[in-house]
C-alpha cells in the first residue's frame, strides 16, 4: 500500500532512547495541571522506572466548555519537569500554528486520534525531522492509518512511531476496544514502530496491565500511559489513569 | 446537550436563500477539474434547476498520491462559474490559512467529515460570520457533532448547516450507512438545518434519489448532491457521482 | 448473489392483502400481556386503521430473569383477538418444537433478528407454506440478510417479507441504527417485500413518525410498529411504544 | 449482572483436563472431511501436542449452496479418531435435534457464534451436564454475552467455557476485530475459563502466532486453532487454517 514505507524502521530519541528495539514505557498524566502536581507524579514514575514522559498541554476535548489544556504555559511545565528529571517528552500538536514550540520544547510530537485525518497537518509535521507519534483515527481503517503514515513520510520525515489507542464499536463497556492485530498488521504493511496506549484503549484501570502485557506479547515496541500521583483527582480521563501502586505493579509485571 | 445551540436557526445565504424554510438542492461535481468542464455540469444543472453549487478545490485524500484538487486556482474557477450561472457556491476549507481566500470567493464553507473533530478549524471559522456547512464526522456520535456545531457557535457563528453523509459501520455494500434518524434528532438538539448528501452516503449512484427522498421526506432540510456532465470520467468519487440525466430525474421525483 | 430470490415478489396474507403493493402497517404490542389489554389495544388501532396485528407471545430477551412472554397462551390469545377483530396476526417463533401451533394460530411466522442466522430454523420454515417474516440480524451484512431469505426460498417457500430494524453502531443516542438504504438495496437483490420496523430501528417514540415517512418515501412496502393502550406501562420495550394518540397522528401523517 | 454465575469456575473435561488452570490448546480442522484426512491432522497434532481435537460436523454456511458438513457421519469420525488418539472433542450443535448425538460422541458441546442468542438452544445445553463452549455473537456485547452464559448456568449447567472470536467491525482487512479485553472482563464479570480463537478473530494464518501469544498474556485459559495437514486444499475456512508447520512454531512459541 505504501511506497516509501515499509522497511523496519527504528526510531531515535534524542540519540539516546531507540523506539523499535527493546519495549519502552512512555508514562505521565493526561493533562499537564500544574508545575507542583507533575513533579509529584514524575517523581514517583522516575523512582518505578520509566522512558519518556508525556502530558497533554493543548487537549482536544469534545465540549468547548471543558478544560482544555493549560496551552503555552503547559508545554513549558512539560518542558521543564521533563529536563529535571532527564527524560524525553512528548505532547500533542493539535493546531499548525504552535509548531514553532513544540519544535522547541517537545522531543516528539503527538499527532492525536482526532487529527490523524488531519492532512495538511500531517503535512506541516512532515516538513520537520522531528519524531512523531501518529494515533489511529478512531476508526480508521488500517488502510487509512498506513496512509496517513505515508502522508508524513511523503513530505520527508519517515520518523514515525504509529499508536494503536483503540477503535470505536459497539459495546461501552469499554471506552474504545483495543485492536491488538493491528500491532503484527501495522509493523509489517509500513516497517515502523507502533506502541499500544491501553488506557484510551479501555477507559478502565483494572485493565490496562493485562492489555499491556497482551500488547507487548504480541510485538509491540511500548505502552502509553495515563499515570497521576492522585488519579481520581485528575482533571481529565480520571476512570482510565492509574496510580503509582497500580503503575509500580505494572512496571514490574512487564517484566521491566 | 448544547449551550448556544437548540432554538430553531434559518440560514441565510446571500440574503437569497434560507436553508431552515424550503428544502434546497446542492449539487455539482466531486472536484473542480476545469473552467471547461465545470461550465459543462452547471449549465446542464441550471436547465434543470439548481439552488447552490458545489465543488472541491482542496480535496482531502487518503492518499498523498492522488489527486488532491486544483487548490486556489480551483476555487477561483468556482467563484467565476457561479457567479456567471448566478449561483452561490460551497466548497470544503481544510486549513486554517487559506481562510483569507474562502472568506472572499465562497458563500458557504464546508468543514468536511475528517475535519469534524479539528477544533482549531472549527474555532477559526467560529470567528467568522460566514455560513459554515458542517459535515458528520464518520463515526461521530450525536453529542459529538451537536458539540462540534456549538464549538463553532461557542466562538460567534451560529450561521451552521449540518450535513449527514453517512457513518462507517460494517457492511461495505454501500461506502457508508446513511443515518437519517440523525436528521429529526439534529434538528431537535441543536435547532439547525440540516442537509443530507445521499451521494457520499451510500457511495452508489442507483440509491441517489431514493435516499434523497427518504431523507426529505423525515426532514431534512436539503440535499447535496455529486453530478458531471460525464460522471464516468469524473477525477475522483466517479461511482457516486450522477449524470445529468438521473439528475434531471432526481429533482422532478423530489417535487421541484 | 441469490439463485431462486431475485424476480419481484407479492405476498398473499389469506388471499386478502397483498404485501409488495399498497403500503402495509404491522401494529400492536411488543408482547401479549393478556386478553383483556390486548382487546384494548386492537379496539383503538381498528378505530384509527390497521391491516396486520403484531404480538410477541414467545420474547427472546436478554436476561433469563425478565417476562419471557406468556408462550402458547399468549399465542392463542392473539388468535382470538385477531379473529373477533377481523386481523391477520403475526408472531415471532423461536423454537421449532412450537411449529405446529403457529402453523395453527399465526398467519404470519417472524424470525427474529436474534435467529436470522439459525439455519436449522430457517430450513424448517422452509419446508412450510406460510408467510415469514425475516428480520435482519442486529450486524447482518445485505449478504448474509439475503442468503438467509434464500435459505428459506430454497427449502421451497419463498414467502417472505423481509424486516429491516436497525442494525448495531456505535452510538448508543438510538437504540439501533436504522439502515434506510436497505430497503432500495435489499428489494433490488431479492425482489422481496421489505417492511421497516421503526420501533425497534430507534427505540425512540418520537422517531416513529418521521422515520416511517421516510421507509415508505424510500419505497418500503409497509411498517410495523409497537402501540400499547397504555405505552407506560407495557411489559417491554415501553420506551419505544407509542399509545393510540401517536398512532393516530402517525396514520394521517403516512398518507393512510 | 449474573446472578449464578460469577466466582471463579475451573471446567473438567473427562475428570482429565482443567480448563482454566493451565492454558489448553484446542486444535484441528475447521470441517471433518474424511476419516483419512482427519487422521492425518491429528497425527500430526499429536506429535507436536494438543489438548483436544476440534472438527465440525454440522457447519453454519451463510449461504445454503456451499459444503455443510458432513453431519452425523462426521461427528463419527470425529468421535473414532478422537479415541484412537485418546483426544476429547469438541464439535458445534446448531440444531437441538442432534443433541442426542452430541451427548454420545462428544467431550465439549460449542456453541457457534450464529447462535448465542439462540435462547431455545442454550436452555438445552443448559440441562444437560456436558461442559459447553460458548462462543461469542458477533457483535454481542459484553452483557448480552454474559446473559447468553447465565441463561444456560440458570438451567442447572455451569460447566460453561467462553470463546472470544473477534467482533464485527469496519474495516475488512481482518475477518473479525479480535477483541482481547473481552478475556480479563468476562472473567471479571463471569468467573468462567475463556478460550480465545485467532483463526476466526483475525482470518490470517500469519496472525494466529502473535494473537495466541496476545491472548495468553491477558490471561486467556487457551486458544483454539484451526489446523489441516494441507490447509490450501481445507473445504472450509482456508486462507486462516494453519499447516503443521506454523503450528510447530506455534507450539513451541507459546511455551507449550
Amino acid at each position: 500500500m505504501t511506497k516509501i514505507l515499509g522497511d523496519k524502521k527504528i526510531v531515535k530519541i534524542n540519540n539516546e532512547i531507540s523506539i523499535g528495539e527493546n519495549p519502552v514505557i512512555i508514562a505521565g498524566p493526561c493533562s499537564v495541571e500544574s508545575e507542583e502536581s507533575l513533579n509529584k507524579t514524575v517523581s514517583m514514575l522516575k523512582e518505578v522506572g520509566v522512558d519518556i514522559l508525556r502530558g497533554g498541554a493543548f487537549k482536544p476535548r469534545t465540549s468547548p466548555y471543558t478544560f482544555q489544556g493549560l496551552g503555552e504555559e503547559g508545554l513549558k511545565i512539560l518542558y521543564k519537569v521533563g529536563k529535571s528529571f532527564n527524560l524525553p517528552i512528548i505532547s500533542e500538536l493539535m493546531d499548525e500554528k504552535y509548531l514553532g514550540i513544540f519544535l522547541k520544547y517537545v522531543d516528539i510530537i503527538q499527532i492525536g486520534s482526532r487529527n490523524m485525518y488531519n492532512y495538511p497537518l500531517l503535512k506541516t509535521v512532515g516538513q520537520t525531522d522531528k519524531p512523531i507519534l501518529l494515533k489511529r483515527g478512531m476508526s480508521a481503517t488500517i488502510y487509512e492509518w498506513s496512509m496517513a503514515a505515508e502522508y508524513i513520510a511523503s513530505y520527508g520525515n519517515s520518523n514515525i512511531i504509529l499508536c494503536e489507542r483503540g477503535i470505536r464499536s459497539y459495546d461501552n463497556y469499554t471506552r474504545n476496544t483495543l485492536d491488538l492485530a493491528a500491532v503484527p498488521i501495522m509493523k509489517k504493511e509500513t516497517g515502523l514502530p507502533i506502541i499500544v496506549d491501553p488506557s484510551h484503549g479501555t477507559g478502565r484501570r483494572e485493565l490496562i496491565e493485562p492489555m499491556s502485557k497482551a500488547a507487548l506479547a504480541c510485538g509491540a515496541d511500548g505502552i502509553m500511559v495515563e499515570v497521576h500521583h492522585n488519579p481520581d483527582e485528575a482533571l481529565s480521563d480520571s476512570e482510565q489513569t492509574i496510580g503509582i501502586d497500580m503503575y509500580k505493579k505494572l512496571f514490574a509485571n512487564i517484566g521491566r
